[in-house]
């Protein structure tokens, strides 16, 4: 059962007088619970109470976050067939895809628990004193990561479960004990108040601090403004557009005491098809290349939106394999009229730039809400001097570009905004004399992949997702796997300390059995 | 030999019109030589160089990073008295503190050399392929840190040689795999021509790539904000004043595609003397903060500015104890007028607050450019109502407040700026009494200390040097010990990569013998 209210820690509230409902894309219509956008008060009042339940939270053990995100799980799991429903009716996705994706969210939930039940993630370092060390004694110092505080993690559109409000960023920042603030992504605010009520029951069973959690409600910016500029805040985790990422990055860099936002952005993804694999490999790559980017209506962060080759019969042979396939495929229901809109506006406007074309045509009528996929062509120069083409198109878009040759190939790469991944494509060793194009793509992207499509982020610890900017707006860090824990915390040093006062982490005695830095050394050994 | 020029790539150069001298404090007068300022021009050219050379440095292994970062310690030393006596004439700081930062500086780049030579800190991770697994196979990942590009340091005033020219941001810099372009410290302008003639020369003994160092020269803030605003540039290092930091920051966060910028600003290290230790160890600590307080003229980050106690007669004579001692020290000099301006005109401006009552007074005259130390205090109350007695007086000052219980002390506390240390001083076990105390300090500090002096800034791993805003930009990372390289670098994944085309850190052979999270376990092992 849903209500529409906020979730202020442990109690539920509605004193905002603003008002809105999510919308059902298959049906056409608005869902019928009218949600509560939140007030300053209720702000406050979430803020506040995060700040008290830090002072606790931060000083809970591994063992005890882990059930606590384990709990968070099977709470998720617990809501059953509401939960797929409500999902499929806020976001037009299938109900497949939904089970899938609350699968991940609880693989994530569970990769947390099992990291801080472990506890080594701490990077606990020792280094012992040398008290007759000459000319001045050398002191205790012993150091290890310790929580930021309150965070607040923004709902993402595409991702009503794995991505919002017990999504990789949550799950992450619970792990690191940071207490959470999650604003709702509208589109999906039902979805998010089914998973604010598991996460709730998860804390109150497991005895967690009231404040370790709340989901406030709203439909524009302003919630999450007044959140990402309160004092108490800490850091920030978004995942959406470019506007919106960097309009929190300058509202959170321009505070009195500027904090980290982690805003995971736009990314095309570039895929680079070498001679050799436009030759041997043009109707696999079509097939697959057509399956990726209608995956999800192209609703990826990760979905393959440009790819670069050089000007050949062999590769006009794959835009025309990649066309033929592309149309064979059914298109499906977008997220909402908000997104799909979008999408329509920034697809013609790409169409109508200079040399731009179309290889693609439909004369079939599809639902109203579905999104039409597309496969464009332009030649290098064309893309080169338009900075309009290489803006992303969110959505199941893609364009060829034919370069003249390898050195504009490489240009251009070298020119291309930040990205999440970029692929190259290659048969026969092709890859091992275009060192050049893989050297200036990795210096373009997170992920490098080879013989692959970019869709598919795998949640395991060598995962990097993230890229430099506007892929992400800082790079150094990963929004899936493990190491996205990292981004919630700091390294604090103890020196001197005495052992008895120490946190179990850094004790002499190692009680917890993790892995340290001990005198430069990794173990798991005692002092 | 000095000549006043800009090092760019393997050149020197001046083509500025502009020109500054240094300044011999302790003799109250310009030194000789004529610095010329970059230009546009230069500041341009030092850039491109960097980034050209990016493209071969990115791929030099760590065993030739090592040879080329002991070749600049070589080259340092070599320079012999020429260096040490230069710098005193440009700090008016003693030839025995010259030595022992030289010796600082020497240990850190050989740090970074030992690291990088070893190889396991670029954290490799490996996640082999399971092409079985349902329902979608699991694809091969492998992720590794890689350099982030060319960055700009900012030599800093107080630290002639170790965070300055070669200091710890440079050396982690090159370690990372990263271009250095410094901006020159005008007050030591000469210090760093030698030492920048040191890293040219060491670069082209060990066959580094031309645009790896320059060094530019300017006298005010326009060279800096050029290069940090300069879209090829990807980092920046500052260590010095919260407004110039900050200034930094507001710049590189603005850019069209923000960089992160780790400045190391202003802290006045609260201490907490805790009532057991005003009682037994009054006299103990009196000295020990006396020495601390007007080491180096006051002029270190981690200089103790902020003694908080509980009102007692213990703690009164705790501060007549303090001054008595203070009193006997003789004063040094500062490092330039500019500095002794802002400290006098500082110290006025906190002894005009109300309340604040100074506890030392002295007859004799000293010697101009000299520091003279002081001890005031304040009560709790006065304190924390007056956000100007929570700035930083930079110089041999300190600020003893009184507070009227231990509620009030943790109250101001937890209403401090972010600092780089905080110390708590207890006999008899005080400090288990006193836990929400160290609670409140934790949250505001990058390193505790128990019963010691926050001057002292050991290079080992266990050391967090950086602590929240504004003590440093990104508390997350470390200026000070070999984890400091990670503020230079960023996470890339390999997807499904040919093993013979990857970096050697992520082969299946493991040909460098690093330590790799194989399939989540830690291990030296081939694949």
């Amino acid at each position: 059962m849903i209500t529409g209210k906020n979730q202020i820690g442990f109690s539920q509230s509605a004193l905002g007088k603003t008002t809105f409902k999510t919308f059902n894309p298959i049906l056409n219509t608005e869902n019928k619970t009218l949600f509560f956008e939140a007030s300053d008060d209720e702000i406050n009042q979430a803020v506040a109470l995060a700040s008290q339940a830090f002072e606790t939270y931060k000083t809970i053990d591994g063992a005890k976050k882990a059930i606590f995100l384990r709990a968070i799980a099977d709470e998720i799991l617990d809501l059953g067939d509401a939960l797929i429903k409500m999902y499929c009716s806020e976001s037009g996705l299938t109900e497949t895809r939904a089970i899938s994706e609350r699968g991940r969210t609880i693989f994530q939930l569970q990769s947390f628990a099992d990291l801080v039940a472990e506890g080594s993630w701490v990077e606990a370092s020792i280094d012992t004193a040398i008290p007759n060390r000459q000319p001045i004694p050398k002191v205790d110092l012993r150091k290890m990561f310790v929580p930021l505080g309150p965070v607040v993690v923004f709902g993402a559109s595409n991702f009503p479960l794995a991505y919002s409000t017990a999504g990789g960023d949550t799950a992450a920042a619970f792990a690191a004990g940071c207490p959470v603030i999650v604003k709702s992504h509208p589109m999906h605010a039902g979805t998010g108040e089914l998973v604010s009520q598991a996460i709730t029951k998860a804390a109150q069973k497991t005895g967690m601090p009231k404040g370790v959690f709340s989901n406030l409600n709203s439909s524009n910016y302003q919630v999450g403004s007044k959140l990402v500029s309160h004092p108490n805040i800490k850091a920030v985790g978004f995942t959406g557009s470019i506007n919106g990422g960097r309009a929190l990055l300058n509202l959170a860099s321009q505070r009195p005491e500027p904090i980290p936002v982690f805003a995971e952005m736009g990314s095309v993804n570039p895929v680079v098809m070498l001679p050799q694999a436009a030759k041997q490999q043009a109707q696999k790559w079509a097939k697959a290349y057509a399956d990726s980017i209608t995956l999800g209506s192209g609703q990826f962060c990760t979905n393959p939106g440009l790819i670069l080759g050089i000007k050949s019969e062999d590769l006009s042979k794959f835009i025309k394999t990649l066309a033929d396939e592309i149309v064979k495929i059914k298109p499906t229901c977008m997220l909402h009229p908000n997104i799909i809109g979008a999408y329509e506006s920034k697809k013609t406007s790409a169409l109508a730039q200079d040399g731009l074309r179309e290889v693609v045509s439909f004369s079939d009528a599809i639902p109203k809400n579905y999104g039409r996929q597309t496969v464009t062509t332009v030649e290098g120069v064309a893309f080169s001097n338009n900075p309009k083409l290489h803006q992303e198109v969110f959505g199941p878009f893609t364009m060829v570009v034919q370069c003249e040759n390898s050195t504009q190939l490489e240009t251009i790469i070298s020119k291309l905004e930040g990205q999440l991944t970029g692929t190259i494509l290659s048969e026969n060793n092709d890859i091992e004399s275009h060192q050049n194009i893989v050297s200036a793509l990795q210096n373009r992207v997170g992920r490098l992949i080879f013989n692959g499509v970019s869709t598919g982020v795998e949640v395991c610890p060598s995962m990097q997702h993230g890229g430099p900017y506007p892929a992400s707006t800082d790079s150094r860090f990963t929004a899936v796997g493990i190491h996205a824990i990292k981004r919630w915390v700091r390294p604090i040093s103890f020196q001197n300390w005495p052992n008895n006062l120490l946190p179990d982490t850094l004790r002499n005695e190692n009680p917890l059995n993790i892995l340290r830095l001990v005198n430069n050394h990794n173990t798991r050994k005692t002092l």
